[in-house]
């Protein structure tokens, strides 16, 4: 943990010391508020605390919002959402003693925020069985503080990561994020920017926001940071000539000095323009890209090569631009590092 | 739910109309025992009858087994899990109520078993209130029938798909099943066995079960049903000279031939040596891997290339080995319609 917040520079985080169960780890995080000074951090106790669970990453800032307005006025305050599966108790012997009615309950997820010292005063008083046993915060603070807590409807996305299968879901919904944003930046030449524009409008169909410009106006480590407000972590860069790499090498020097890629991998495809009377063989091509994937790698950017047989007939450009989009869509959502390097072929 | 049934070849399917809520539905489906001869089926009654959801469509052959005699000791018994968060209950002005001790309480989910007379007897005394309201017929056993139902422990892949990031575990668990058997085919010339030896060794690491026969092996139609007991969807088949695919175009034939992909779509990934000395562009190669892949897709086989550099030197061979193995298994892992009849280079 204390890699991770030094890692992304993170200013405001004070670790204390995890208990043997949930309740114990809580209640060791409130008595860093109470001047505890083997901390060394001297914090001062706030008016609401939030509690959260890491296993539920996918919260947003709206639903931190919620509960903290909630918890200033009810003095608790925790997301619920509905039950997908209906809730049943069984008797000693593994039969069912008696089932719930679904509509009436609901699944108590987190963040749930209190006014501190209605928590921190549950957690002075709870018993050990409490603290050993317990799973609700918010039964505490009813029980101990008698606060009855306001239940706001939470997001789906506030689910617990408990099983393997949920890492999938957690990996499918990042990739998702991430894939949101796209810059075309191409060359000037006619025939780049012929490319350029046919790519731009097949990539709105698969991506949400595309944005084309040109690399004259992609020069400065600002002029990256600006692309997107800084969300962009997907390029397509139109080299002109299909031995050329000068346009992806400039984009991979000012993404390596505005630090794009410093939360996830970043991906370039850089598209180069195949003519039938051109230089160089094939294999020199794809050397050349493989290499300057392996330099990109290093400041975790990944980089595809895409050859477009250029072609002066309208509909088989139309046609070449069309496979391309789908398949640089594919690359960006993948991001698979196996294939960095390859150059594909449309 | 016709075109289904007819499309996968199931004969002993008979399809009942459903009702507007869950428990209508179920209803409609134990009348079609009782001789509903406008079904024209002629079903008999059974012994045990297996009520299942289709949006949990990860049950396993040993979970309906263990339901099925439960409920002929029981007369009725359901797969349940631990709940993951804990169940409260709100009152009617949206704060706490109350919250459930998590460990005294269960998920009901499916699928449930049971004695046939239970369950009918059970729909045939329920209120109007149930069958619209109701989500719960473990309760309906219980209450109208005075069967305490079995509960069983299920496995965690028996959950809901509810939520869109639901799907994107059911495809991730779909390809994960159906990534975990890889055949390589070799020609039996020289070079092409090398490589193959080497790949089986590197490809253990990325699959579970990888198989390796020369092509002599695998002449039949017969012979392809057999690799891994017809459960193999991921073929590697290694061409001897780098402009040739003939032992791809062989599997091709026979994967056709044998229906392979009825259920899931195949992957082919066809290697092909490159020497320094050897026939043929690179453009060439391309166009022809595109022209098979474009066929076998009519078939449901995704076919990909992929080109090793052969060298005569161990280490090199090594290493491109490694490289290759590492593309073939991110290659079957995604099954990526847009990569469809591209060449990797190693």
């Amino acid at each position: 943990m204390k890699n991770i917040v030094h890692r992304y520079g993170h200013k405001r985080v004070t670790l204390v010391e995890g208990g043997v169960t949930r309740h114990r780890s809580i209640f060791n995080g409130l008595k860093a508020f109470m001047g505890d000074h083997t901390l060394g951090a001297g914090l001062q106790t706030p008016e609401v605390v939030i509690i959260h669970d890491a296993v539920r990453p996918f919260v947003n800032e709206e639903t931190l919002l919620q509960v903290t307005n909630a918890a200033r006025q009810y003095g608790a305050a925790g997301a619920v959402r509905p039950l997908v599966s209906t809730v049943i108790a069984p008797s000693s012997d593994g039969c069912l003693d008696h089932s719930l009615e679904r509509a009436k309950h609901r699944a108590s997820e987190m963040p749930q925020a209190f006014l501190f010292d209605v928590i921190y005063k549950a957690y002075l008083q709870c018993s050990d069985y409490d603290l050993d046993f317990g799973t609700e915060c918010l039964h505490l603070a009813l029980a101990y503080s008698k606060t009855r807590a306001r239940l706001l409807e939470g997001p789906p996305d506030l689910w617990k990561v408990t099983y393997k299968r949920d890492l999938y879901t957690a990996e499918a919904i990042i990739k998702d994020r991430i894939s949101k944003h796209l810059c075309i930046i191409t060359n000037i030449k006619e025939e780049a920017v012929q490319i350029g524009f046919r790519l731009h409008e097949h990539l709105k169909s698969h991506v949400k926001n595309v944005k084309a410009i040109s690399s004259s106006m992609c020069k400065t480590v600002q002029d990256v940071q600006n692309i997107h407000q800084g969300q962009c972590y997907n390029y397509v860069c139109i080299n002109v000539k299909d031995c050329d790499l000068e346009e992806s090498r400039k984009l991979m020097d000012l993404l390596q000095a505005a630090h794009v890629g410093a939360y996830y991998p970043s991906v370039v495809v850089s598209v180069h323009l195949a003519f039938p009377d051109q230089c160089g063989s094939d294999i020199q091509k794809q050397r050349k890209i493989r290499d300057l994937a392996k330099e990109a790698q290093k400041s975790d950017v990944f980089l595809y090569g895409l050859m477009i047989n250029f072609s002066q007939e309208e509909s088989q450009l139309e046609e070449g631009a069309r496979q391309a989009a789908a398949i640089i869509a594919a690359l960006i959502t993948d991001r698979n590092p196996a294939l960095i390097g390859q150059v594909m072929v449309v």
